[in-house]
């Protein structure tokens, strides 16, 4: 293991690292100002559903974005942490067994099955709600217009508009609720909701903080929109590719339920093509930006290239 | 039915057609600003759980409050509507097989019955998320400051210190998790986290919308704790009396599943008493204020002498 050139996988779990222990303060059994008291077992499944995993990659967007437009700190790191409460709120809920019935999730039972249904839907509830504390808190910004930008932020891409809904279409998309045939055009739009708009928004949250200009701002969320895409593709090829054991998860299992994936519609070759693509257009997003956006330029690659 | 004596049914009907139609127009089919596309089964099924019933007494609290310091039109409607949408969410997690298991809801289908569970985990879902996109637009209020101080106040009244614990502590006090003895302490912190607290935010939004000063925002939030307490003793009241048709759901369901309330630790009378000190204080509460403060005032005493 060379220090050159793992330097941006060292960067990533370096921000792992800070990410986890500041989740972890966020997560503690004190209450915090205007609380009443914080169950104990509520915050022990909490902590079940939001530490210990992950490669933090939305945080690491946020704070990497923010920090090519020269902002550093508490602020970053905080809405970073918020983009991650509401990423792994989604993850409880979609593990329940009315969802995609999920028993493990990083090799470690659910929450639901750790604890039980009752509190993991609390739980998921639950770190929704922290996921707007923390950004609405003065602690992420004193100034706050770019607070209510974040909230707002945050609501649309989280909201029926964007990953809620997008995870509906998903259900959707297994026939669930009548035949579904998707064209690519549909398999498009549900990623785009599901994944997609969140990974933007933790782009555009960095954005937010670092005062972009909107021709930036927009780049920038250009640059998010394609590496969201890219992260599906690539999930959609590992999906098919991988075995159980390197995802510590169950695997094949949008063709065991008959979801369509890109995959399907383009092919193995046409979907790395894409990826390939997609590569191209968030390097391309990036071309305003010098040398400091280089962790951002090998972000979109280790999205294409990660084994899990 | 003389004017003169249902002038407050009047007034909280008259806010409940208003906070209606704007809970209608923002749960439309139509994506918002930043969202791609919101799918019909999600956005009828938000609407089952959100439309057609209720008193819509914490948006008629944060508006009257909100009046009550000079502020009145689309903020304070807004910001109630915030508020219900929570409230909401809450109800419709509520219900759900793993939680209360209830199939009527206001004697129609809870959104797990009409619709299915996995629907009515993502309309609770969007439903809190709504609620802050709400807060957060700047159509609520122009002051980026009030419109963040609204989300944090409501995130910290509904997260794991507020609601959403006690929504957790009631099922703990079911037994499920172990033997429960609740002491009277236990069962007031309880109804203060699980609906007191949203119910004294109903109430502090308006504050916050109105400028009210430290002084007086004070005094209106222990207004809203007595108000929100009365409500939930009078609540335990009814469970223990009302019949099933009257409140369209089943009732006595506590005394059933072995829940202590505050009727069970200080009896029927002495509940009673305790409903009328609280009224007592709501009122003292208010003493600042003169007669444009007489809704708020009967607002707490509708709270405990309704029968639904």
């Amino acid at each position: 293991m060379t220090p050159s050139t793992n330097t941006f996988t060292e960067r990533l779990n370096r921000a792992a690292g800070i990410v986890e222990a500041s989740l972890q303060a966020l997560l503690s059994d004190k209450p915090g100002p205007g609380e009443i008291a914080r169950p104990d077992r509520l915050m022990a499944a909490m902590r079940h559903g939001a530490l210990g995993g992950g490669k933090r990659l939305r945080p690491f967007l946020t704070i990497e974005t923010a920090r090519l437009l020269g902002q550093e700190g508490e602020g970053p790191l905080r809405a970073g942490c918020a983009v991650e409460l509401l990423h792994c709120y989604s993850l409880v809920h979609d593990d329940l067994p009315s969802m995609d019935d999920d028993d493990l999730r990083r090799g470690r039972p659910t929450v639901h099955k750790a604890f039980d249904e009752a509190t993991a839907i609390l739980v998921g509830d639950a770190l929704q709600t922290l996921a707007f504390e923390v950004l609405a808190d003065p602690a992420t910004d004193r100034d706050p217009a770019i607070r209510s930008d974040l909230v707002l932020g945050l609501a649309r891409a989280s909201g029926p508009g964007g990953m809620v809904g997008g995870q509906l279409l998903d259900l959707a998309a297994e026939g669930r609720y009548g035949a579904a045939e998707l064209s690519e055009i549909d398999v498009r739009q549900l990623q785009m909701m599901k994944t997609g708009a969140i990974l933007t928004f933790s782009v555009e949250a960095g954005a937010i903080l670092g005062r972009a200009d909107p021709a930036a701002r927009e780049n920038l969320v250009n640059y998010g929109r394609a590496l969201g895409a890219a992260f599906q593709v690539a999930d959609d090829i590992l999906d098919r590719e991988s075995s159980s054991e390197a995802l510590g998860k169950r695997t094949g299992k949008d063709l065991e339920k008959g979801k369509a994936t890109l995959v399907d519609l383009l092919g193995l070759e046409g979907a790395r093509r894409e990826c390939e693509l997609l590569v191209e257009s968030a390097h391309v997003s990036l071309e305003g930006f010098g040398p400091e956006a280089d962790t951002l330029r090998e972000a979109v690659r280790f999205v294409v290239e990660r084994q899990v």
